[in-house]
């Protein structure tokens, strides 16, 4: 069998890149994805391809809208879900993808800095597991596929 | 992963092979299921494999019978829908079928010509992307699946 | 037990007035549900309440969310929908609202002139019931909520 | 028909209590449902009730599960899912909750400054209606409910 | 709690009225629900309502059309399904109740003479309670209800 | 796509034998499901690997637990159900799996010969084709499959 | 809106009278649901209305099918489930339930004595709250339905 | 197809690799599935991975989560779900996946002692097989999947 985890949450830092890696370095067998990671076109694809909007608040709905086609795809066929809240912006659509994760009741992985603990309890409370460094998922990841911790 | 994306609305433009054959030439890993667009076929199917009607009313019942095993399968095994609204006939099953989609929650992109519009806007507003030209489908798939505008 | 009967469709002639005070005369426990009728307010809603718009797509967008408000509320609390298809407008409205009614496995009662007997057959082909003759369903309702059919 | 109506984010303004007002005022058929709006023991209610932890990341955790309780078990009877962000704080919260809402198929009206409105836009695309002034959606569930517009 | 309990199968013989009796006589709060039990009305209803067929296929379909509307929501709807084989008539249609009230996870008691025991293996199979003596019901619908042996 | 279908119903004649060899002869990609057709094995199944049981009762009950292990889990599994009613026994256990097979929402084809028109009226109804000649199926999946009449 | 709280497990002790007047006394809108706590009756049920049975594991079957038609029912229809291991028996049954309700997305409840903390992890994993104290549920009730800690 | 067996419970005897091998002997074609069955594995990982914790409940809490991860990502995919209660310890876990097998409506295979007849009975009665001999379930699987006694 072939996991597939979805990667929902920050896009500016290489932590899906790392992570792929990490996991491929061990062997696991792992199917990645995620939403589109290039800001810039996450944000204009609805104007760029469908037409350009006036208003930013229509300009917005058509990017989403074709970002959600993708999103909500991959949220559904993903095994796992792990969310990344990093620190900059204000990452409302990461907790989205997450509440959507657990309503379809994917198992939850959240990864976020010590200090947002308390503003993240409730996400956190959803999760199976909470870590605020990248770098222990792949091992999470092989003990839940291989059941090793070594 | 193979996106699978069903084709449904108009049957009496090449729009399916048009945009098949564009999809084709992107190299994208789509695979495109559609109703049965020879028209004489679904009309006639049930009264030629199961028997003739006299009254049409149900001549049509044993077709849309028939043809409804097809579209309900394939609607329900899609990751996209897709509904093409032209300017000839009723076309009031290519809104029943995005009505289904919608319900099964699947990712709707809805193509109509401008003067449509009024007469669309809960179809469109369903939907994740409208369109009145059938020729940015294509790119906007390439999005959805590769993250790349270009 | 109270029945609830969605009439969705068309919004204008009376016939929504005309059945509910049948079946009122045969004491049946039915409420009633149905989409907003004034043609107007339905159209403007959205503008009027959160504010106008230039663009008519979005304007109808607008609109049409907050109508959906409503009729996936009461499509969803159904016992029974009931489609009527007019001679008038295009209607795919109605034809989603009964492709949405199918999916949710909700018993269908279609009205339809014959003259859309062969353009309706999917839908016919996915109902319980299907009439030229709005007249008869109190009797159809007496039948389902009583057994009788004097 | 009594609508149940979930109002979600935003606890330091009292905008719960106004909405409800305004509401009532207009003779509307609502039943309102909220989180526990008292911040202190929303954070407490775990240690208090069931014990204390030394460890903030557990005192969290066990609050977070008495809330979610109330939370998950009103949001999954709401027909309306109401979500406000406010200025202060993340709301990851609210914006988790939509994330729920959405996936569970409740009609979503979102509250937000303007400000907020790229930051949003995912959470926005998924909702019926979005608006920056609260005191429009009593005029919002009164056209929803009522289908008039005065 | 009033359990809503469905009555399916044998319409020949007064059962449904001497159990309703007798549970009623034991002051248990329990709705009972059933077909048309009417025999000459459940299979003319289709014709006599919404015009005469003269192919008897469809004459039943637009009965049966009808009879399903009333079936598919009380079953739906029930806590409990009642099943009884008498020992007249071929009764798919109970066995095909069964089927729907096992697949949607009713609680199944069913009724049949101990000579169709290897027949009906498969029914008994999913079934919660098997019996050969009707009187038997309202004394084990006592027990699930009240708890209680006499 | 391999359509999956599963062949429900009648035991004592070679019909799933020539159908499957009919639907090869089409080359259609179809893989074929069905219930153990081994009459003798399917009976005593239970008490031969689990045990002997006295009481014939519980000597079917046991068999009847492992057969519905295999035919609920083929059943989840296909895309269309065939099921056919033949002369011979009760088949209650034919009408009971097209009862699940409805309420799954598989696409039904309904076999029986015409003079059971009557008494598998409810079944039909819910089914999306119905003939009395099984060599209409081969020529019925193609047009389902291929969308071709010849 | 009155709260529905099936408590589960433990039948030896008043854990349920000394629960439901605490509740009582706190005036809280909360009706509770319990599988059948008369031990004998519960063993004996099956045997007693549908007849005996010589060997015990059908013996138990019968009394197990009945005992499940009202747990079954009532864990379905509460808004948490409350489940209580004591220091007696084996009481797989408790974490049987527990596993129902978890999968039905109900919020869990679980009291048990320290003691079994390492042995009961997984399914205190799926609770929304633990307590060893079952004197603490009524104010935790208290909480969750009326947001305050006193 | 391959069938997918989840093996659920006792991880203190060898009875997984003696079923896999007894399996594979016959040539059947099935995937196992298991939790983690290292004891020690399985009790530290969540304080190994993600960092150790002074409370025990906490140190399990963490263990838990993870361990979850992995066993309902794999309840959910099989097709059937084998539980097999050993004479150690309490299980309490193996009751409550059978609990969730159950209301995933998996096909459940119960293994357990005769001793432990009376307290299983909930669960034996939700389950399609029940046996002390966990060496008859190889020759089960291939009936199951065969259709073969011999």
């Amino acid at each position: 069998m072939t996991w597939k985890v979805y990667l929902s949450g920050e896009i500016h830092t290489p932590w899906r890149e790392e992570l792929e890696n990490a996991v491929k370095a061990l062997g696991l067998p792992v199917t990645f994805y995620a939403p589109v990671t290039d800001h810039a076109a996450s944000d204009d694809c609805g104007a760029k391809i469908l037409g350009a909007e006036m208003n930013p608040f229509w300009h917005d709905r058509k990017g989403a809208g074709l970002n959600s086609i993708r999103t909500q795809t991959l949220l559904a066929q993903a095994d796992i879900v792990v969310v990344k809240f990093g620190d900059k912006y204000r990452q409302w659509n990461a907790a989205f993808e997450a509440g959507i994760a657990s309503c379809l009741g994917k198992p939850l992985i959240v990864i976020h800095p010590d200090e947002f603990q308390h503003a993240l309890k409730e996400v956190d409370s959803a999760a199976h597991a909470v870590t605020d460094d990248c770098s222990k998922v792949p091992r999470l990841l092989r003990y839940i596929i291989e059941g090793t911790l070594e």
